[in-house]
């Protein structure tokens, strides 16, 4: 299947079968998360891979009690950076000297360019950080449909307490969105069957051709 | 190629070449932003589609001149709905209605859910309508890839010089975030070289095994 039939085959699920996501086709899903792109190459967050059942059984309250928490293969959690720090930054730098093979030093206007950040307030970092998230998710979201892997992603949750039971503060996170992943338990989930609603393209866009 | 080799082949674009995107990849990568994730499935926001020349030149001077603007063969702009209103809610309704063939009353537990939004202030709806246009982003440079076609991300742009030309506060967006569309220029763009940068994953996942 194309990109276009993988994205109408996916939608919100809402109830999981049991079985497992195969570790190769979850790693190539981490793997395109990871490839995401972000403002600045900076990747300012977290994913949290949750298989554990008990935690999972823990955080579930906090998910509203939505059962894909808990019946999914995985739990993901997207989790932004508190703040952008000079420490973070220079961590950046550090890498890009590594992976290119170049000298540090030559990183300098790029470097200080990124230590804006650090004048902005924590929450506006925080807000920026938070929106990288989305693009990941949404890479995420594809790489898995490609996978024939069901994905829910969800904003309705605890970020409090989701960040209390996996002591997001102590890492200098917080926790933005969640998604599982897993396979559609066809006979238990009604919306399934739902047909896919989107604004058609004529009020989504705007043209502007020459 | 597969998803994670296009994901490698792409990289933030700084120079284009002169060649147009053919229209039949065009769209397929305006037909996986359609077909986006977004929270509730609202898609709060509008996507310009700019070819026009004239108007990329106007835009320039508030994208801090740079060059892939003008040179590129089209030009993104996200924009978020500046509020969630009932209006607006409604008229999802309707889609959702005509869409499924089922009667709008049927939706009412839905509808009010969504009327929370109502409650929350402009600037919150805008900064949550503004995170689910990441996704469409980050859905956007992986069809862009997929189709073998460069695509730059920026956030360094100034929105409201593009509000302000683009006449958006009058249709009740703000934009967000911009992308072009077109193919490198191998022999102009430097960065075209560089080895991809990303965190190592035991550095950016979490894992929580059982």
């Amino acid at each position: 299947m194309n990109l276009i039939e993988n994205l109408n085959w996916r939608y919100a699920v809402k109830r999981y079968t049991n079985v497992k996501v195969p570790t190769d086709k979850l790693n190539r899903i981490l793997e395109a998360i990871r490839l995401s792109a972000s403002s600045a190459g900076l990747q300012p967050y977290s994913v949290l891979v949750i298989e554990n059942e008990e935690l999972r059984k823990q955080l579930l309250p906090f998910a509203n009690g939505q059962p894909q928490v808990t019946e999914a293969s995985h739990l993901l959690v997207f989790a932004a950076w508190e703040n952008v720090t000079e420490e973070k930054i220079s961590e950046y730098m550090k890498t890009i000297a590594a992976v290119r093979n170049i000298p540090i030093e030559s990183l300098n206007v790029f470097k200080s360019r990124l230590m804006s950040f650090a004048s902005r307030s924590a929450e506006e970092n925080f807000n920026w950080a938070a929106r990288q998230t989305y693009i990941a998710m949404g890479t995420a979201l594809v790489a898995a449909a490609e996978e024939q892997v069901d994905a829910t992603p969800m904003e309705g949750f605890d970020p409090s307490g989701f960040d209390k039971l996996l002591h997001l503060k102590e890492k200098g996170l917080r926790s933005v969105s969640i998604m599982t992943l897993g396979y559609r338990d066809v006979a238990n989930d009604p919306t399934v069957q739902f047909k896919k609603v989107r604004r058609p393209s004529e009020n989504l866009f705007i043209h502007f051709k020459n």
